[in-house]
């Protein structure tokens, strides 16, 4: 990825690590938001999602989880729900250049919303 | 799913096959057209797509694959590429009261475009 | 669209609106669910929805109603929603060879879930 | 946004209007990547984005451009094309606590790719 370089210069790595962890975070959560999910499905989804989004600029791993017990409890006659925000809990570790930074997806029941933050950044 | 006979009264079996075969092929594609996509993680996310969409009313089975050749013709920097329709072959099996149909996507070439279009019916 | 007529002819013409009003409503619901909604915004994407999935193939018409009442109530500290189906009211009108049919998406509170049926069919 | 200020204590006003642009930036993307549109919907579907992704934390402004030359140019017989990458030119105008930032994504001929970068910084 070198021809970008030059597009990054007004950046330090850390807000470069930052940066591409965010725009996997956010991509992440709108491209899967809403896909068909219960019990049975959750851990081939969990699997699909985490490979593909590694798949983006500076992404080391992506780490996804679907709250079981929420699915659990699911009382619809159809028997399954559409993915949302309130039940992931989602970890992004990006890289640049020996940078790291974790971003998180979790929700937070004080804001009674899945907030993005970032976990840890060296 | 009872409570909602009242609502399908005015279709047929084999029309009802039809409608929830097409409404789970119109949101598969749109919800997953964009995800990225290589030949490593390939098979995962055709598995995620196909038990995700089955979890749909009146959906038996849902058979996706991404064309190979087309990861394996990947030629920008970043290794991979955005799911989209032309590199889809989707079959979705749907079944209301023993009435089967087979709804499919592929890509045409005398069309230039991937298709959506019921494969079969009983 | 005459290229594709040798795929389409399994079906009667009734059939066929059927199939593409199914299509564009699990296409539109799985596109924009997820997206950020307030009282502010919500006219221009009622709007920009209608006029995208107008374009699909054999579609007439589509109407999206967002709950104003469910904006209207919005809690969390952010001041908007993400797009679901429980807050969602569509119509598609959809026609092929002067067959026509309506889809609609509606929240019934009996099911506690957003169906998705056939309105009417001539 | 009170109550998640703590979360963000591990980085600066400037990090953080990176962090939330990117987030935005992300999002976008993949919420309307695959939308139908051509020269007479785009108008609708550049304002709709604008106004839903403004909504999100920290965003002051989005301008969307979808390129009308590609639009122009549409061969295909349904007279649409999905929205991507390459059709995009987007600037999210970020802020937190007076400190800002423009996260940019516009196609680059030399990498053949829309690239997502900070086009400012203060």
């Amino acid at each position: 990825m070198d021809g970008e370089k030059k597009y990054f210069k007004n950046i330090s790595h850390r807000e470069r690590a930052i940066f591409e962890g965010a725009i996997t975070m956010g991509a992440l959560f709108h491209q899967f938001d809403g896909t068909p999910v219960n019990l049975k499905t959750a851990e081939s989804l969990e699997k699909a999602i985490g490979e593909a989004m590694e798949l983006q600029p500076c992404i080391d791993k992506v780490v996804v989880k679907i709250n079981r017990e929420m699915l659990g409890n699911i009382e619809n006659e159809f028997q399954y729900l559409s993915l949302n925000g309130n039940m992931l809990d989602i970890q992004v570790f990006s890289n640049y250049e020996g940078q790291n930074a974790i971003i998180r997806m979790e929700y937070i029941e004080e804001l009674d919303y899945p907030l993005m933050y970032v976990e840890k950044v060296d």
